[in-house]
């Protein structure tokens, strides 16, 4: 469901930025799936989607789909942003395992885990030309960091796997529920004046 | 061949954008290698131009090159598009090959051989601070594409892979020729005013 | 001290992109340790802050406070320059050595040790949407390049490594500080007029 999401999104980043379908394509395929190719690439384990096809069909027919019902996607925005929301929580999740299953310190599975769901979104903003957006005013990546931290949290108790899985998933989802109900938004820091230099490596 | 063209034009790109001699070095060098190097990175392969020095030199060579005679590129403008045109077919094959030894299933052996060939652009371009021109309005990844189905089509029959490599390499060449020829490109899909929202990982 | 140094500057220029603190923390964790993780990507080697946290710690630290003490950054820029000159030094020493250690060629050798003092600050430009600074007007890459030439010209005498070392990390520093001293920067070629044609892979 996050890849079908993701995919549409990237579509749609890619139809604004007047893209050919070769670069529609690339643009959702690297939505769907950069952040777990980084991660596996940085933890150096196979790339999932290059001997599981699934996700490369998944992708160019939500892609075919957005493309062709590009007018409409408003009608189903409110789908579209919950597949989007429960994806997030997914890839949170695999992303931890991952980093577990090669014993790295929790809070580098974390960080796995964020940028599992947070990443592509970062290589698509990059290939448009964009200051990543998710840098700059919104809650995504709190709310995985949460998720993970309760993942951990919730290991260290009697619960079984699944339980923990279902509780931390469900924690990614409700904090980006809320945080877009509330309008909330990491608040930004910065001060005009002050910053005009800096050593620049 | 291929290596020497990407150079050329990563130089030209860089001098663009009045890059100093380390950037212009650097610019070539992502431009000749840099796809290659991404879907070695992405299939675990060790990089190519690392331990075969050959790659460097007629990297630094083509960009000394084309740096001392810039003002004259114009007069052997149809010599590089040519050098350009083969050396795609050639990064294409290369790929494919490369994805097949792995054991990958031809889809992904496709996008890998269309990856060593057109990312090294995308690349340039991203490190240029430019939307990747292949993603807007080039044919260039559609003559891969077809090439590298060709491949797989032609190891079906009986022909000798000699003759495989030869005939999909030339059906990269001819796709490209002909598209410049007639100035074809794929078709942009958007449409302004629909494009305004949706989820954004 | 370069992580240290690295992450504020990754700060100061993340908070000029109004940034909010999750990007903050993202850019000074890619201007600190982007360059390093290249690198071990590229010659497969596991990626040290993933299992050495204090690399975590030293850049949340430094993040925190460069943040909070961002007003008075101006008064600390001198100690921050000369840990930021030491900093690459020991980057550059660091790469060469684990090229060294994989067997690579010396030109690759160089290559890498630049790339761990230089690429961090590059992937951070990137993720800022600028074109990197070093490709247009810096001298940090010369003096790494000339360090690690250093390095190789007496690891051929009959000096011990100690002593390499030391020497090679003074040429990197040495350099910085007269370039910067005397305003020296690479020239930049070019000539408008003639730049607007080339192959574009």
């Amino acid at each position: 469901m996050g890849t079908i999401s993701f995919s549409i999104s990237g579509v749609l980043t890619a139809l604004k930025k007047r893209m050919d379908p070769f670069g529609i394509l690339i643009i959702a395929f690297v939505t769907a799936v950069g952040g777990g190719t980084l991660r596996d690439v940085l933890i150096d384990f196979p790339i999932t989607w290059m001997r599981n096809l699934t996700f490369v069909y998944v992708i160019v027919g939500a892609s075919v789909f957005a493309v062709i019902f590009r007018k409409k996607l408003g009608y189903i925005r409110r789908s579209l942003f919950l597949f989007d929301t429960i994806g997030i929580a997914l890839y949170t999740i695999v992303g931890v395992e991952k980093g577990i299953s090669a014993d790295f310190p929790p809070i580098i599975c974390i960080a796995l885990g964020t940028m599992s769901a947070v990443f592509g979104g970062v290589i698509r903003d990059i290939l448009c030309n964009e200051i990543p957006i998710i840098f700059r005013k919104e809650i995504y990546a709190t709310a995985c960091i949460l998720g993970g931290v309760t993942y951990f949290l919730l290991l260290k108790t009697s619960l079984s796997e699944n339980f923990v899985v279902i509780i931390s998933g469900s924690v990614v989802i409700t904090v980006r529920l809320l945080a877009v109900y509330f309008k909330l938004s990491l608040p930004t820091i910065y001060n005009k004046r002050e910053l005009t230099e800096g050593p620049q490596p």
